[in-house]
């Protein structure tokens, strides 16, 4: 067991599904999951009325079931949650993910059933995840109580931390389309025990994870929240979608996961205080960790833009300038080195307009290269009807725009963020061109406005946490 | 001819295309198009030193072309437009759509050009649209000077201008995908002679415009530009990106489409005293057309939200409050409707979570129909895991979500919004089944945002202009 006591939750040695059923929900599913990612030897269902499901064996109590399991998935109506959890505690397994609803988000007559489950299992020392919540995922080890699609499967660096379920849950489905994977993900629901202090201490020592984005309603403990984000936030990048900012939204989440919320400016001095990156609605919680999952940290506010159409290039300054990003004059040399190839009515600049001078590449590669560039956003944008002509006369988006991914990979020091603006076909042949490890966004602000975030956040990382520490979403 | 003089640039009786060529550009392409929409028989190309063009004669000079031909399309090298636009109107044509670049937006030399080509302009009586922009588009008679995809033809209640020839063909290449599609689009460039007052007010009364979209970097004549929108606004709602916000913004303007963009602020006043709709970002534009577009006018603010996801819902409040919607308590009529039917850990309030319990179609339906509520925002959210699981079961999201389309046509008066979070594919499922007349978005913010959007301008609009006008982009 780890030092939070967190570790078997994502690595069991054998999973008891308490609850396993026969028609439709968490019951019917998990175990088919499990099963479908090489789980089936280490699952052990238990439900006394059924003896066979999905081929596998059904036991008819927890007590039943054989050694190694030391993880209880339960899946049983509320009223029966303390004595599924008794019977847990007494097969000596010591971690429970409660998945069943009808708790404290009901009100007083839930509450009083979570405070009797959570009795039971402090009783055995049984750690709880939930109840109220879909479960976790580590994709390591392909381990999985979430219902998840098989994509959402494929590992990566980012971390999720969902105070709602469904919302986890959905989050999953929404991030393989900008090709972003998660290491691990928790859905906390009514926190009966673990609560998102527990889990941000575990992921900061967790290897798979570079990133770590949450989702919360209300704080379960705020006190200690802000020491555990003053020290994770040193370690790795933490992003929050805090909801229930006005009191109609607060009022509309009490009974959603049973937080009240507090006020809001509390939560903004906290997450403000200790370097965590605040989103103020969902694209923005998805933009940042776009951009933190894949670039390296910049040395500076220095932004080059090379764009194919002015007009974007001024949208990206606006945005750049208005969140703290510098949009310096060229260098001198990088200066000469674009005049020397390029058509005479380029305005060689800052942001660097190439127009339809074939000069993006170039212009892209030297600023890239520029020791006076600390990080560099390419606005691509050409007429689709245009691109169609090029691609029929072999150019795609490689021969007009770079190599970009190559470009990047030359100078793997500095972050490069794309923009694809127009056609959604010609956004995604440009994300091909861009590669897996090249944010690309479909219009300039995100791209502007995420390197700034990362650019803030890296700066007071960098000064230990001292001074000022600037939100730009 | 119209009153604005502009009506002949959307609706020639013959157009010479002054610069047609064999080569890649715009006097290669727009040909091949002009053929592919129905247009050449009355199109007359013009090239002196090429015979025949896409099987389509070429004439000598423009002196040559047959009747009738009211407009020319000049596509020649900057320094022979001024000689063109001689004889352009020598040939008795009064309106000229000028593409050629390197007139102003390349400093003194482009100016004095541009200047001369003016001048020559104007001694025939000669209406130029550009120099520097790609020309426009009339979708009603599939009239286009901009190169623009088959899809971006289809006719619809949207106008676009754009300073920006390149912007405005990609934000026609970008529309589509969101079921967007326009009546007019005009690129204005470096406006010459017409600029976006001149199209603004051709527009207001063009039958085929509902709602207008504006890109502008910097107001040719702001005393007219404000005058202009004042009136405009009173008959169609007018969207505007204004770039340039920040002196760094606005110094990489001037050599784009060689306007000087004024301080941010006076813009900021004029847009807020005119009941213009300013965007503050490509996104914002996009996102405030779409439920333009296609909602009907809100009698009030009263938001009622229906979601699948409690988290989800408490977003939405939070951006409807903040941007002075109301989400008032459920009318005792309603609730009641939704108590019948709906088991009892069911919340029966605004925001109403529906969870799982099969309700969210009886639940849009009594929102749709209770006199209580002036407009609809509907999330709708589900694991899409558990989607496809119920797709094999033969449920779709009409099943799951109730049929949308039919909910909306019901009660025609009420704007209705659909939010969709989640994997690409179960969006993409979600537009279909809300159809192409409600606005479909992939998170709360932008939903509940465009609603108030929608609602400000209206109550300021009936209210004649009187009162204040509240931007929420």
């Amino acid at each position: 067991m780890s030092d939070t006591g967190l570790r078997t939750f994502f690595e069991p040695e054998g999973v008891a599904i308490v609850g396993a059923r026969r028609n439709m929900g968490f019951g019917y599913g998990i175990p088919i999951l499990l099963k479908a990612h090489g789980w089936a030897d280490r699952t052990y269902l238990v439900n006394p009325s059924v003896d066979e499901l999905h081929g596998m064996k059904v036991y008819p109590s927890v007590l039943d079931v054989p050694d190694p399991v030391d993880l209880a998935v339960v899946l049983v109506p509320a009223a029966v949650v303390p004595k599924m959890l008794e019977e847990t505690g007494r097969r000596g397994i010591r971690h429970a993910i409660v998945e069943s609803a009808g708790f404290a988000e009901i009100g007083e007559q839930g509450r009083k059933l979570q405070d009797e489950a959570a009795s039971v299992a402090a009783g055995h020392g049984i750690r709880v995840i939930g109840p109220n919540c879909v479960g976790l995922v580590n994709t390591a080890n392909r381990f999985s109580t979430v219902e998840i699609i098989d994509e959402s499967l494929e590992p990566g660096r980012t971390a999720i931390i969902a105070q709602s379920g469904v919302f986890g849950n959905c989050l999953l489905d929404m991030l393989p389309q900008f090709r972003m994977f998660v290491s691990k993900a928790v859905t906390l629901g009514d926190r009966m025990d673990v609560n998102e202090c527990d889990v941000l201490e575990h992921l900061a020592d967790d290897p798979d994870t570079g990133v770590i984005m949450m989702y919360l309603e209300g704080a379960a403990d705020g006190v200690r929240l802000k020491r555990v984000l003053a020290d994770v936030t040193m370690k790795k990048p933490v992003m929050v979608l805090k909801s229930g900012r006005t009191p109609a939204g607060r009022a509309a989440t009490e009974s959603h996961t049973a937080s009240l919320s507090g006020e809001d400016e509390l939560y903004e001095a906290v997450f403000t205080q200790t370097g965590t990156l605040r989103a103020a609605n969902l694209e923005g919680l998805v933009e940042m960790a776009r951009a933190f999952s894949t670039l390296p940290a910049p040395r500076g506010n220095r932004l080059g833009i090379v764009t194919s159409s002015g007009s974007l290039g001024v949208m990206a300054t606006d945005t750049a300038v208005r969140y703290g990003l510098a949009v310096p004059p060229l260098s001198e040399k990088t200066a000469e080195r674009m005049r020397a190839d390029s058509p005479t009515w380029m305005n060689v600049k800052n942001p660097l307009d190439v127009g339809p001078s074939g000069q993006f590449s170039a212009a892209l590669s030297a600023l890239m290269e520029d020791d006076e560039i600390d990080m560099v956003l390419a606005v691509t944008i050409i007429p689709y009807a245009v691109f169609s002509e090029l691609m029929k006369m072999g150019f795609d988006g490689r021969g007009w725009f770079g190599d970009i991914a190559a470009i990047k990979d030359a100078s793997p020091g500095k972050p490069l963020v794309v923009v694809a603006v127009g056609h959604s076909d010609f956004v995604g042949h440009m994300a091909e061109v861009a590669g897996p490890d090249v944010p690309i966004y479909v219009s300039p602000e995100p791209g502007a406005r995420s390197l700034a975030s990362l650019y803030h956040y890296w700066r007071w990382r960098s000064a230990g946490g001292v001074g000022g520490f600037r939100q730009c979403y």
